[in-house]
């Protein structure tokens, strides 16, 4: 759409984050804003990414015998009621529809614990129906208080979330932690983000559950995003509607839950992790378009360019290649608009080249330029596609591990986080701590305790007494 | 989930086909009712053909460049006002969520026309833009004030929502019948479901279109379901939004729209038309398990056919294979789960099979058995399967053809409406007369008028006034 492309960004990723972002993400048309406030357009460019998250994870879903669903958008207020703790962290997030429905006020789907266990209480009745494993993909609508950002915090967004019932804790205990690593391997090989994984504070864990693990990333500006997360419910919400099983003792049993989703969230890490000055950059197995082709015009030479052009489209269908053959506009505007859009490889073909039986392949990533002979362009683009992918995961790991800080107390810690950084302290968990690191340390926040701990974590940074464990802090989203 | 499938269908399809209908739909575990009026929540095995419809149809829009998007839920109240007919038309069905949301009273999609079509006024600038095709999978809500009855009618379900923009009428006539050929299509290659497509009459076109067309099927009942439509809109929303572009003569000019959508009403028609006294029959294209394999077990011979009923299942995996090696269920009750659920193949195994080195093959259609030895029962499955689509179709155009009449007064009319009939006659598409008509004939509404029509139409059956062509009747859902 020829008139929103023109400018390339205006401003640089490091002076001005926050404006780039935005720019980014419109101008390379992955969203947009609407007419209702804090409701985004996902534009096709980000919906094929969201598509190709789906098709990823459906089939990991189907090797791990979890099937989709589909439960209503509307949810009696009185179910949010029936488990005290998810009621009260979800109460200023619920947006309800107007009237009185039949005797009942109506929930707009924040998230669906109570509508789907509402159901399991009834279609669970003996240890043959466990484990019962669903999945739904769903809109979700909160009614954000903070300022929205794109993709990032919005009224409205688009998500999985899965819902399980297990005999056993230990059961549990394993698959809450299964589908997480699902998350820290889908965002690896789709999308070439890293990620740190560990189990949230008590005060962070999500109302309701026994414990919460999740997948997080810190950003460019030295923000945590919390990518994922997986729940451990424990019996909490089993007891409060009712769900039981007759077990092979022959006695009624409550099962453990847990639930776990991934929102359109991930498409705004992955702008904000790869992008650079020049615009998007999109990790090759999710871009619409993996290749262009930019042909070089010349009058006396233009057919038989044109004609070339069109020869190498077909023969790269299977990158969904792009010919970019648009009349009145010059080469290097082109060249800008699909380097905003983030197209992994573009492909640049003159008079010259086409003597000498070679096109010049340009990579996003690097902006590294080659020759490749028309006869290997295939061979070429599939070798430097897995490159380009690995290249973007390398460079993000090395980025999230150079923000990485180890201190031992309090002082240094507000120093780390001023400074924009992930600040690993041994740290005693309690909440009180927390909300008192908060207050005082520029709004820091507990992200989670790593899996892998030493074995002695020594003394809380914070608090003096004897740490649980090492912890991630970090400002975030 | 063992305890609800304990018993069959227990009323047949032709003495009460509404109970029948509501049994097959819950016992086959297709979708179940909620807690809220109204919304349903669809289960796996019919989320499965959900998705075996989005599959099928998102590799046709590819093809199309119809391109994935997604726009908000909330919907400003304002924008429903712009196009006067579209108001008038979905001011009955409309619910808003609770609240004055920064001054705007915001509805629950119904549908999208006034939402995407602001952003198409930003989006669209020059003919180069154009034509612009967007897709949305989403989820609709309408106040339904009529009885619900689970996929046919129901406060919220799932479609797919095209929405095109065109320099020329032309090119919107030839597309919005071309999206209509492609249902007509999926419903037969993927569905095994005949329809009957034309256009509908000014009364039952689509609130603010230049007109609509439509497929259609008469289902056991007698009553038609409508099952798809394409809408060209014409100019009237581009109006009511100002979308504009400058066109190649250098002037500003008004685009031409269509609207075009299926939901998951189908699933309904599925269970509707290919269903029987026993339960589900499912389509094998659509089917989560096209295969059930149902041991045979002695306490003597148990071993061994359990280890080669394992082997099998392996080896026909690729068709979802399900064993079903529960304890404590007979053969017997198994066979009639697996009936009631619909699954278009069922190999039994026993001990004298397994001598024979062949298991016995079902088909859930014909109840047609026969023996097959292991080393062809790929080749015969692949074979059965489209042998079980093909069937299920050609019987489905029979029953609909069946249903057809043509009369030529209103008096037989009455007779043939009376009789659950597909009525043809020759009529002039008022809406007075079809006013009328409703009135006098047991609520019986214009189908829709196919596309194939004789040269000369004649005298319309009721008005005795010239007929615009021939067109189908019949009560509807």
């Amino acid at each position: 759409m020829a008139k929103e492309t023109v400018e390339g960004i205006t401003v640089k990723k490091q002076e001005d984050f926050s404006e780039w972002y935005q720019q980014v993400i419109q101008k390379a048309e992955l969203a947009d804003y609407s007419a209702v406030k804090g409701c985004m357009i996902i534009r096709p460019n980000a919906y094929y990414i969201w598509q190709q998250i789906q098709d990823y994870f459906n089939k990991r879903l189907k090797a791990l015998k979890v099937k989709n669903a589909y439960f209503p958008l509307f949810i009696p207020e009185r179910f949010f009621q029936r488990e005290a703790e998810h009621a009260l962290g979800f109460k200023p997030e619920v947006l309800f529809i107007e009237g009185d429905q039949e005797g009942e006020r109506l929930a707009i789907r924040p998230t669906s614990e109570t509508m789907m266990y509402d159901s399991y209480s009834k279609w669970i009745r003996s240890h043959k129906d466990l484990p019962l494993r669903i999945n739904q993909w769903a809109n979700i609508v909160r009614a954000e208080t903070k300022a929205t950002r794109l993709f990032i915090r919005t009224r409205e967004f688009l998500w999985q979330e899965g819902h399980c019932v297990y005999e056993t804790e230990k059961e549990c205990d394993k698959e809450t932690l299964l589908y997480l690593k699902e998350y820290e391997k889908l965002c690896k090989d789709l999308l070439a983000l890293p990620v740190i994984t560990g189990k949230k504070s008590e005060k962070e864990k999500f109302a309701g559950a026994h414990y919460t693990l999740s997948i997080e990333s810190i950003m460019p500006d030295g923000k945590v995003l919390q990518m994922g997360t997986s729940h451990n419910l424990g019996q909490g919400f089993a007891r409060s509607f009712k769900i039981s099983f007759l077990g092979k003792d022959g006695k009624e049993h409550m099962p453990w839950q847990n639930s776990w989703g991934v929102s359109t969230r991930l498409i705004g890490a992955i702008a904000m992790v790869h992008g650079d000055d020049k615009g998007l950059i999109l990790p090759p197995k999710v871009a619409i378009n993996k290749v262009v082709i930019v042909p070089i015009l010349f009058k006396d030479s233009q057919e038989k360019v044109q004609k070339k052009a069109k020869e190498l489209e077909k023969k790269l269908k299977k990158f969904d290649c792009l010919l970019d053959d648009r009349e009145g506009y010059s080469a290097g505007w082109k060249f800008n608009e699909w380097e905003v859009k983030g197209i992994p490889i573009r492909i640049e073909l003159g008079p010259k080249d086409l003597e000498k039986k070679e096109a010049i392949l340009v990579r996003r990533d690097t902006s590294h330029k080659s020759s490749v002979k028309f006869s290997q362009l295939n061979k070429v683009i599939k070798t430097t596609l897995d490159d380009i992918h690995n290249n973007l995961y390398a460079k993000a790991k090395k980025e999230l591990e150079k923000k990485i800080i180890e201190v031992d107390n309090f002082s240094d810690f507000k120093k780390a986080i001023k400074g924009n950084k992930l600040v690993r302290v041994a740290w005693s968990g309690s909440r009180d701590s927390e909300e008192e690191i908060k207050d005082k340390a520029e709004g820091a926040k507990s992200i989670n305790m790593p899996f892998d701990q030493p074995k002695k974590a020594g003394k809380c940074f914070h608090t003096g007494k004897p740490a649980v464990g090492y912890w991630y802090f970090a400002k975030s989203y």
